[in-house]
């Protein structure tokens, strides 16, 4: 077992005693850092992502300027479709674009499933290289979309206002729907069992569309394919993390899928759920992203206010409810980091 | 007392015993049907909204194409920034965009109360001729935004990806947040019972931004606000109806500020909502407008599950979750109200 100098972040996943809370932030190797933003300024996204010194690089920046506890490897959940054979193109201020979109049986057809460890190389050869560099300060966070995420994007091509594609798709042929689902969650599973084999010390899964959904319908296209990921991803003890924007209806539901955290947005009282799931798993959140905008001390009110709500003892992993926005500054996002270590040592 | 030859709509928001469930389409009047479309080819939306012939066509086509049970009149929520002299233009394919907007207490002073009687006497004209030419087939609905959406369109000067200018305002200057609210407060009471004075039959306040809150600050800078709205309306018997767009965790807030009837979206299962807040007022919805990109076959099974998890008896007023889509099929909308009106009866 890998000797960690400060390994927080995993033991509130499993719920282990600890003397503070930990923190790290979704998105936190991103655009709000100038430092980002420089190594951005002479290369695209995707040449990011496909170089392991650049991903490493901009994944150990938070680490070294905002203190995070741990780090989560710079990389994009479309790499699995491209795995696929869906070429995209992130496209600047729009967003993703792919450039075919599934619609039928033969677009289904088109997909092929290759060697993930060969086509996906530089994402194994960015985490080697990222444990390398962190040499044991932090734990390494890999993730992947969730089955019906990925899903939403390789039907609607991208984002999209109204989703009518991939809506029509599940009322209008779901059969189809599903076998793609199923494909997809056996890729998730390879792939963050890959990257289990590559170092990580967590895997966290994104679903960010599982909202659009009506309780019965989620239920069927997003959080059974989240817990057949689950199921086949293999691990020995790394933690899996579960994000669930916009869903409230399904709190018990998302804490038996095997998850060991589950991750909630800001519209939660982060008590509340805590007390709804019982002991069984441990919760990440859930900051509003926008009080980074106010001043330190209602950075301060509004951190506290979260501890406060989950209550004393270990299973809090503390996070913004959703990833932090381009614009925050930096100074206010330390700042917030510096008010959880601090604040937190009461309730533990 | 006006005599209705329909009034299941009203008997619903009262609870009263009916023989089968009403249904009305929020955004019925819209660009879905051709009817509209050839309306809308030769008048801009402003020129629409602000001409009481042309929103009295539109107003009606949905009663005599669709047969719905009840009218809501066509307008928009920003006539009441526009009171207050904020200027917006709606801009084709990318929504509405005010001249100035809200950021300090300067430009707080800006505003101006005005006669909403005289500055938005297109609105009442519009209610009085659409009351005539109804001649009492169903009842008219007319609304309002709610203080806090209202605010968050004066305050980002449009539509928004991330809100960043209202959440730093209620952030950084609450107080400010506050009078403002206030003064929106006044003026959607003061709007929605000049609307009761021109004849509607009931009224809804469409909170489409509440879901950007976390629950305490919905509280404090939204549910409180409609509140006190409701509380100012000059009404008779007229019911008031509270619709909350990605509001879940103040289900029984909702329906403890005076609203009669709450409005809810398609992430919820109305059952559980109906138990949830026990008997005290009405619910209005609740399904995925996406639905209707099924087939007669899907559309069924899907309202008839709305309709059941509702359950027999009184008090649901069917709805869509969300304002109909533009590309939707009026074949479709038409097949769901013949579909509700028939399976409904064996709730009653």
């Amino acid at each position: 077992m890998e000797n960690l100098k400060n390994d927080l972040f995993l033991r509130a996943c499993k719920k282990e005693p600890i003397d503070r809370t930990p923190i790290w932030i979704m998105r936190q190797a991103g655009r709000y850092l100038p430092e980002y933003r420089a190594v951005r300024a002479n290369s695209d996204f995707k040449t990011m992502v496909k170089t392991p010194e650049l991903a490493t690089e901009v994944t150990l920046q938070p680490v070294d300027i905002i203190g995070v506890d741990a780090a989560i490897i710079f990389s994009d959940i479309l790499v699995i479709p491209e795995a696929l054979g869906m070429n995209y193109e992130m496209v600047e201020s729009h967003g993703p674009s792919f450039d075919w979109t599934i619609s039928s049986e033969s677009d289904f057809n088109k997909l092929s499933k290759s060697d993930l460890s060969d086509k996906l190389s530089y994402v194994f050869e960015a985490l080697k290289l990222t444990k390398k560099e962190l040499n044991g300060r932090v734990p390494l966070i890999g993730f992947a979309g969730s089955p019906w995420t990925l899903l939403t994007y390789m039907v609607e091509g991208g984002g999209s206002k109204n989703f009518s594609k991939i809506k029509s798709l599940i009322f209008n042929n779901p059969t189809l729907a599903h076998k793609l689902l199923d494909l997809i969650s056996e890729t998730v599973s390879e792939y963050l069992s890959l990257k289990i084999k590559s170092g990580v010390n967590a895997v966290q899964i994104f679903d960010t569309w599982g909202g659009l959904l009506s309780p019965d319908l989620y239920k069927e296209f997003s959080l059974n394919y989240i817990q057949k990921v689950i199921a086949k991803v293999e691990r020995t003890d790394e933690p899996i993390i579960s994000y669930a924007k916009g869903i409230h209806h399904s709190m018990n539901g998302l804490a038996n899928t095997g998850a060991d955290v589950i991750s909630i947005d800001w519209t939660h009282n982060i008590g509340k759920v805590r007390r709804q799931i019982g002991d069984k798993v441990a919760i990440q959140g859930n900051l509003d992203p926008t009080v980074l905008y106010g001043s330190i001390d209602v950075i301060r009110r509004e951190a506290v206010k979260v501890l406060d709500s989950y209550g004393k003892g270990s299973g809090h992993i503390f996070n913004l409810g959703h990833g932090i926005l381009p614009d925050i500054s930096p100074a206010n996002t330390k700042a917030l980091v510096e008010i959880v270590k601090e604040e937190s040592k009461r309730y533990h």
